[in-house]
């Protein structure tokens, strides 16, 4: 760190919005400036009509701005995952188009006219629904994260991924319409020992989890559409459960199944899988809850500073399961200095938050954090106070606060510091 | 109307939580049901993986959700409009490939690293921004409806087009990430006799409009994003102006130019368009804001109800230009009686939001409204209301009330009621 960054002022709204020094964003025009009297293509020629892209596309500029894997991670594509490019996006919605994936037995391609929904078990009415008969339902619309619990899994034991979009891109941000669960669960009349749903995907994996009946009956929803449109294939085409807060596991894709049981089924997938395996070699059970967990997204490993010293706009995403993120806070210098973030956007329960930091690069090295609090208090952890509790044999709820290194050339690195 | 349905009672969320008698909705499930106990093909193979789609589209059963234009409207796909689907939708996100599109020399192919944003005029020092410049400024993120001047502009003589999408299609509502358009302009300084600002768009048409300076230091954007990734190119890609609440022909795509001036330009597209022709031949000039207004969208004519008699669920959108939507009536009796419909999802100013009223149809035939109230207290007019004040000469500004006509079999179609 050449010098302390944060004497040097900080950038924020109050600033830009008064006196009009130039500040190096923008240069003075000129009148002979080739950017802006040569005539590009675009002011001379007519472009493509509206009948072009009935289903629009992004620009073919944006070809970069996709989901990836990374190919050791998994055996096959079929049971893998990839990657939402938060370093890419902005705001808090995550357009459906590039929301990561991750399936067990591939895409379903299920036709919804032949597709049903069972409920099943401890009900006084087993039923059977359409996906018209969902439909006929009082609906909702609500915004949530869904996080894999696997998000930043592989940071456990140390920096590994060089760029947010691998470190943390397990995670989606959508405003789903569905059916509350309770009002189905109620139609077919949960008996009083039903204490448990079990709901069940029809993809060939035939996904199961045991939930609680009190969080069935709470804010879980019977999803179709998200952010306006149908579901995604790959986010569960025509019908998903949605499980705000809880890792996304639970929020089952393709859902053809509601069993309702007096206890938890303890499935491969809540048991071998997505279990927290400790240092003594014992597993927590049921670790449901995603806690507050922040990133900063730029600057970071896929999106380096190329503009020089200078105004700078950090920004990032924060969360938490058990409700909203009053307050992110913004480090440069590797924790001695921590500056309060400004939060832009719509904040709702269990829904991603966004936080802008705006400060003057002196042009020096930066150790970038983000630190979360969300609204019952929690302040997201560092890497180290977790391992302290949980040693490193889980790949699952990593939380721990994210440090990016800056080099003079604007150049950024996945780091860990103590 | 065979009888009052009000009277057979309204189910709402309450009935559906309570008591769980069979109503329809679900049938009781049966051993031998062949919907569940035959496999499909989507239990039994592996779908696709991770890798099938690095940027995701929607499911092959969702290729009739689209935006469509009506051929006869304008000469040339290059000058034309299509529109959204709202009947297909849910929620209040219009998704960013279903977003109604309106050029007027096609759409602008523009290469972010060439295209520059001036801003001159009565402005201090003249500057020239690149897309980089302009991201190093303070971004903020807000939820806005746009809605062309025009939407239902085809519906001031009478119903003419049978389908919401048609109807009140040019409209859609979107997350923006941008920069304040003050910050910009502060950055230049405007000089104080600098009352007017005019955008102008890079694309052949050179759109310009004049926009009072009051307006631009308020709440305008110079956005990047839209729904968390860029714009897309027929949204003005790579930087367009966001003037919420008023008329979608301000909102400047393919932003180029801001020029500051003491008095309004009167360019085209505010004088010979975009103005309102009154009956005595006059017109008013600069009506900028888009009024409260709402609209049913399912039923409507491209959305039957197709399940017969029993539980139905009536869902529509309503927005204002003045502000929040705190209420919504629906009647489904031609406005004999009213009904106070169910809001669910974000309520922003100047965005749109999502309605519900549930009732149980006895099948007989239904006159369906929606009536806005907004948060000034404003109340959304019939058509003859309007045509009263204003004429018949106008295609612009129509916010009346929305008659469908929902005959026994469950088809709907557009009609007037006087």
């Amino acid at each position: 760190m050449t010098s302390n960054p944060t004497r040097r002022g900080v950038l924020g709204a109050g600033l830009a919005a008064g006196a009009a020094a130039l500040t190096g964003r923008g240069a003075k025009a000129q009148a002979a400036d080739p950017a802006i009297t040569n005539l590009q293509p675009w002011n001379q020629a007519l472009g493509d009509g509206v009948d072009a892209r009935p289903y629009g596309s992004p620009s073919p500029h944006e070809a970069h701005v996709k989901r990836r894997n990374v190919e050791w991670l998994t055996a096959d594509p079929v049971s893998s995952v990839n990657f939402t490019p938060l370093h890419e996006l902005d705001g808090v919605i995550t357009p459906n188009g590039l929301c990561f994936e991750r399936h067990h037995a591939g895409i379903a391609e299920v036709d919804p006219a032949r597709h049903r929904l069972m409920i099943n078990g401890l009900v006084d009415t087993p039923l059977v629904f359409t996906m018209q008969d969902i439909m006929r339902f009082p609906r909702e619309n609500r915004m949530y994260f869904l996080e894999c619990a696997a998000n930043s899994g592989m940071e456990w034991r140390g920096s590994q991924l060089n760029g947010c979009q691998f470190t943390h891109g397990m995670i989606h941000n959508v405003l789903y319409t569905g059916v509350p669960l309770r009002y189905l669960l109620e139609e077919a009349g949960v008996k009083t020992n039903g204490k448990w749903v079990m709901p069940e995907g029809a993809d060939a994996s035939a996904m199961t989890r045991s939930i609680p009946i009190e969080k069935a009956m709470d804010d879980c929803l019977v999803a179709f559409k998200m952010n306006g449109e149908a579901l995604r294939p790959e986010q569960g085409y025509p019908v998903r459960l949605v499980v705000p807060g809880w890792e996304g596991n639970m929020w089952v894709k393709w859902l053809r199944r509601l069993e309702v049981g007096d206890q938890p089924w303890h499935h491969r997938e809540e048991t071998s899988k997505y279990t927290d395996l400790l240092e003594d070699g014992s597993a927590r059970r049921f670790t449901w809850v995603m806690d507050a967990k922040s990133v900063i997204t730029n600057p970071s490993p896929q999106a380096p500073i190329t503009h020089g010293r200078g105004h700078t706009v950090i920004t990032g995403v924060a969360w938490s399961g058990r409700g909203s993120i009053p307050r992110v806070d913004v480090t440069i210098d590797g924790g001695k200095t921590w500056h309060q973030a400004r939060m832009s956007g719509p904040s709702a329960e269990k829904s991603l938050h966004r936080f802008y930091y705006e400060f003057d690069w002196d042009g020096g090295p930066l150790l970038l954090q983000s630190r979360a609090h969300d609204s019952t208090g929690y302040v997201q952890p560092t890497k180290d106070q977790l391992r302290a509790f949980r040693g490193e044999n889980s790949i699952y709820h990593n939380n721990g606060i994210q440090t990016w290194y800056v080099n003079e050339q604007g150049v950024a690195e996945n780091v860990e510091v103590s």
